[in-house]
């Protein structure tokens, strides 16, 4: 039961710097909460060399992360890298030399983290890892305790605040993808390789933690139907205002039959009053319904140095509490039984679909004959000249299979009188 | 460390009810989370011909709640039945027979939280209490744990969801607040007497609560300033949505300087574009502001059998299961020092002010110079025709002391050209 408490943080960029920023600003008020001194007493880094915003002491520098996970003078090991490799192997590692884990790397939770919470539990430890979603925002806690008791039945977020950013501008200013990517870019709220934001890489990785915590089971990445927003228009947004809806990335969970579970991430119409609907900018905000809480949502910063930081660090004083207290770790969210997911093609959704279409009599009517015979019914119409040789027509569907609508498309697309179908979202209502 | 935990309910309506239907619906689940069977072994109610929604068998009923407390058999009290006496003797006595407690009793936790959380401390038994703010709303365990690292400057909420239901219904609608209350009792979301929501009264105690875990001080009630939303009127409401404003009934605490806080509530006019502002009916929301996290908000239903069964029952598995594993209690959130709470007329804000004037030339140069006089900076000025006889003058003020606001108001009172000042509201951008 140690008076002192040694944190060592593996990774000095945004996440570690935030971290060990916190730790050492409220260094005093946490010894008094906690008990005892925590403190970081090492930071790994492979460049030291690198400038940052926020620095450390050169006396707590190594770049010998594999020695510092196995030193017996360090309690609690913080991962921050990133990455399967090596933080998989540097966080197995420092469960099997006793030490409580903190990680905010999302991938390695979503890929491993059934595994590395196994063997947590085997050896009694904490693994702990709020910081993997939505940043400072206490959605894991909350799943994992706070809302234990119900049966969760949907989880649904807006977990990636690049890609909210660039919907938010392009919605707010009527710029086209490109614009918005650019802008943030030069913000610093998306990096020059966007592909793992704009792409829905990130959120499918959070979708995938927060379902295994909501259903308690581990969800194989491969089946999570991930599409990005790189085919959001400036037109379907203007369209999606003036129906009353907001085009959000949603990463989606549902419960269904047994170990069956929806999970997937693609862009959404969401009605304007949706709780989801108005998070805007790189806020992140994750909406839990269950069958006793009803509707919960949590809102905040889902990146950054300082809420990150912040999320880190409270696993930090949990791990720490327990250490200095002699308690074994509190893993809470092992999951033994893996989900099957509902392919994309099962899925029942309303749906928004823009087409383009020769301006002549009968298209609209042989357009929705095959609508009719393919199963879709249609909750609205839209038709409007774009110029005197094309028109654009907008379809909002009743709930359909994903097939139903796909194989209709897929013939609509092939008739002669139609340019093109430029435009297909899922409607939440 | 028992396989089979016993939960004794005092209590049996509205929450008591809730977190029975909660334990039972999911026991099976809850068994195989905790690791342990967690039943319901006894209720006690004093009343037990009264109808209700929710039933237990009768064999778990008793009226004899002092014995239930006591009794070895019962490892868990949960008391839901509120108020003061004879809930803080009852609690008192299970926390001596060294039992764990769960309560949702706002009112005995604002006023006598820091001593039963002392006693808990030493007998190393939890006492919880989610269920006491916010419903299902996992806040108190999320200042607690997860925003535990940082430095929170700012609680701020809608915490009545009776109050937000009758506010509302104001908006949408154009209802007086007399009209709003009717419907909101015929509808169950008011009580016959509803004095304690309406009056901010039980608005008063969950901040309290909030701002002691937030800021780890004992606030004193009495020195809480409370006004509640009698007084709001459709025309306050009308001018505020002119504005871009919701008004809202808020409960506000900031940290000041040493033990020093803000702790107050009353009806707020709140910029639309504030988080809280898009926070309807029923629903309760709390926004938290940090020096790392910056903002997060929890939205969530504050009322109701299942919601707040939900929490009451999320605290009692935490009990569980640190039983189970013969661990001591996490209390984490003992104040020892008490809140200094500024008094109402030092307090800086932006001011609504409503008034019916004589239609006369000179009157808004009389009363700009009273307000000029007292140091009160105005932002906007509003003039509007409301009869031949009397003009309505609306005046926002930039940042002024109450105290300027007050003795300002005073004097303008007195002239005789101003006919009554019905509105007056503190605005928050």
């Amino acid at each position: 039961m140690p008076d002192r408490i040694n944190v060592g943080i593996i990774g000095f960029g945004v996440v570690g710097g935030g971290t060990y920023e916190t730790l050492t600003r409220n260094a005093e008020r946490i010894a008094a909460r906690v008990g005892a001194e925590v403190r970081v007493a090492r930071v790994a880094d492979v460049d030291w060399a690198r400038e940052r915003e926020i620095t450390c002491p050169p006396e707590l520098r190594t770049t010998d992360a594999a020695a510092m996970v196995v030193d017996p003078e360090i309690h609690i090991v913080v991962e921050t890298i990133g990455g399967i490799d090596p933080a998989r192997e540097l966080i197995s590692q420092a469960i099997q030399a006793g030490k409580s884990v903190v990680t905010s790397n999302k991938e390695l939770i979503a890929k491993h983290g059934h595994e590395l919470l196994a063997l947590a539990e085997e050896k009694g430890v904490d693994v702990q890892f709020e910081g993997s979603v939505g940043g400072v925002i206490p959605v894991i806690r909350s799943l994992k305790e706070s809302l234990e008791a119900d049966r969760i039945t949907e989880v649904m977020g807006i977990v990636n605040g690049t890609t909210n950013y660039i919907l938010t501008r392009m919605t707010t200013e009527g710029l086209d993808f490109a614009q918005a990517l650019t802008a943030a870019q030069e913000l610093g709220y998306a990096e020059a390789d966007p592909t793992n934001d704009v792409e829905g890489i990130d959120a499918k990785y959070k979708i995938a933690i927060l379902a295994a915590i909501a259903f308690g089971l581990h969800v194989p990445l491969e089946e999570i139907y991930t599409e990005g927003i790189t085919r959001v228009t400036a037109q379907d947004i203007a369209y999606a205002k003036k129906m009353g809806y907001a085009i959000k990335l949603l990463a989606i969970a549902r419960q269904g039959e047994g170990n069956c579970i929806e999970a997937r991430v693609h862009p959404v119409m969401l009605r304007k009053t949706h709780p989801l609907a108005n998070v805007n900018g790189p806020f992140n905000a994750i909406f839990v319904r269950g069958d006793g809480c009803d509707e919960v949502m949590l809102y905040g910063r889902g990146a950054g140095a300082r809420p990150t930081g912040v999320a880190v660090a409270g696993d930090v004083l949990d791990c720490a509490r327990n250490l200095h207290k002699g308690l074994p770790g509190r893993v809470l969210c092992t999951c033994h039984d893996q989900a099957r997911v509902l392919p994309m093609a099962d899925i029942t959704t309303k749906s928004y679909v823009r087409m383009r279409v020769k301006d002549r009599p009968g298209v609209l009517g042989s357009i929705a004959t095959i609508f009719g015979t393919e199963g879709v019914s249609i909750a609205s119409v839209h038709q409007e000249d774009t110029d005197g040789e094309l028109a654009e027509i907008v379809w909002v569907t009743h709930r359909t299979p994903e097939a139903s609508l796909r194989s209709a498309l897929g013939a609509i697309g092939n008739l002669a009188i139609v340019d093109g179908i430029p435009g297909m979202l899922r409607v939440e209502d």
